[in-house]
């Protein structure tokens, strides 16, 4: 099946009927888990990954042979405020790096056997500045929203995404802002590498769009449309796409949660098919995790977008799967148990 | 080449003319870090991954084809002090599931790529209860150092090693406080589950072990013959065979690092081929990873030892050299940098 959103009534409905996890089979697998030939709860979070797994693929046994990565790219208006460290033509240059095979995704995605999409979004059409009117109009956030959501593919075991997009952080910082509060200041770091006045600059627009829009971000849509960005949206689409479709989701790093904030903010169990792989080296990114009450796998002070840091926690679901379904038993090995 | 160790003498001169890194190699591949298409540390610690790897393979592009796993065995006389919550059959019969195939690290050896090999070491003969006199004779500690030295394969690209052995946390602290001070509790805690009761029994057998071994332990191989097991001694013997060799080495959980704590507080270049895996649930880790000054990869609250949280952990070596390897530089993508 592919999702696809008639209008944003069709989306808002979606957002109100989410699938839940199989409690069956989160219970079968728990209590394979507690049979393994292991101390009770040894494996740490490797059991709590196959528990999670098996709840959404509502199977005791759960699969991880298809393996989807989406890199989705966009352009923003606000890029000309001096927000980042690269110039905004870096966005197209990398996509082309994306299909030559060049990139960290390329390497990473293949090293986890994960088959990568790389999808740009009107690179030669920015977004609107997010200071001076809404980043897009409905139907453009809508039409990003299912280009995401037509990137998941049926059957798939498991999906990350990720970003490119020159100038990305600081409407992933609005959208921070608007859906959990807080100062500007609180959600502006680094992103690709600016200094101490880049910050500034970063602050400013993120207050600017604050006062703009925020009155009339009403819904998680408009908070979407009017401070996100194709790329952003397009994740948004891709991570409810496969909420509809029960397929487990890791989460990459900062712009990749603030793309699902809007939506996490409205209703905290919708990141409940979610894992955090990774917490990033831009601080907002632990802070926002704390909002969704995820715990990240791993914490590798990674800082690059593009999906990467999802794509190395592939590896630790990849281990996690192994020992759950691959481990004997202690009656089928002849272990004793604890007295 | 393999590493024999001819008598005490032989094992105390490779101690005292350890080789070091290879420092052209470790530039090298630094630069190629910082032409690679990404923000400059943007991968973080995969990042310094890559640059271990090559610094202790001598080479700006580090391989990892060859790795190897080894899983030591043994059983020690102070386990019928009621210091483990399993029964001491458990370690032979955990051997079979391991050569059946059944237990989490051929699971885990297998999803990384590393090749897994068993030894058990003299099973059926305990090693002396380290509260009544020393774990073992020099020749029997030198033998299972040589078993450990001698399992490193020549040209292994990356070398990881894990345990089992029935009360094996009882030798593994009172090698740490002996190594570094610090009262018994502080490095005793619950192993595979024991209750309050069992914790209390190990503090006991830890202050009688220093108590009674404390003063002759001159050297790094009397601390580890009168207070470690053999098991553990083999641990010891191939991570150093490994240095001897230039061969990296992932450590894994406290057992393992507890093996090696003798020779690392003697001299602390001694761990400077090694990367710390994970940090175990078993909180004496982290102070031991501490007095390392390791900081470890993972944090995935894992127990099990069998060199289990190191297989998990090769994985993020595999993805750091995919980066390192496989990523296009600036000049060969034609992307702009930072202006």
């Amino acid at each position: 099946m592919t999702v696809a959103f008639a209008d944003v009534a069709a989306l808002e409905a979606a957002l109100n009927r989410l699938p839940v996890m199989d409690r069956a089979a989160l219970a079968a697998a728990r209590t394979r888990q507690a049979e393994l030939t292991k101390p009770e709860g040894s494996l740490g979070r490797l059991e709590e990954i196959a528990v999670f797994m098996a709840s959404w693929q509502a199977t005791a046994r759960p699969r991880i042979e298809q393996v989807r990565a989406v890199v989705f790219a966009g352009n923003h208006g606000v890029a000309a405020r001096g927000v980042s460290a690269f110039p905004v033509e870096v966005t197209a240059q990398m996509v082309g790096n994306f299909r030559a095979g060049g990139a960290a995704i390329n390497a990473l995605a293949a090293s986890c056997g994960a088959e990568l999409a790389v999808v740009a979004l009107d690179l030669d059409r920015p977004t609107q500045d997010i200071t001076a009117g809404p980043a897009m109009t409905a139907d453009e956030c809508l039409a990003a929203l299912n280009v995401g959501a037509a990137s998941v593919p049926a059957g798939c075991d498991l999906l990350f995404v990720g970003e490119m997009g020159i100038g990305n952080t600081t409407p992933a910082a609005a959208l921070c802002a608007q859906a959990y509060g807080g100062t500007a200041a609180r959600w502006c770091g680094r992103g690709s590498g600016v200094d101490d006045s880049g910050i500034a600059r970063k602050v400013a627009a993120v207050e600017s769009a604050l006062a703009l829009h925020g009155k009339a971000c009403t819904t998680p849509f408009e908070t979407l449309r009017r401070m996100g960005g194709r790329e952003i949206a397009a994740m948004a689409g891709a991570i409810l796409a496969a909420r509809l479709c029960r397929v487990p989701v890791l989460l990459d790093g900062f712009i990749c949660c603030a793309a699902i904030a809007p939506m996490a903010a409205a209703n905290p169990a919708f990141t409940d098919h979610c894992l955090a792989a990774h917490c990033s080296a831009e601080a907002a990114h632990a802070r926002l995790l704390g909002h969704f009450g995820l715990e990240p796998l791993l914490n590798l002070g990674m800082r690059l977008g593009e999906a990467s840091g999802a794509a190395v926690a592939v590896h630790l679901v990849r281990a996690a799967l192994a020992a759950h379904n691959q481990m004997a038993t202690f009656a089928e090995a002849a272990v004793e148990q604890p007295g």
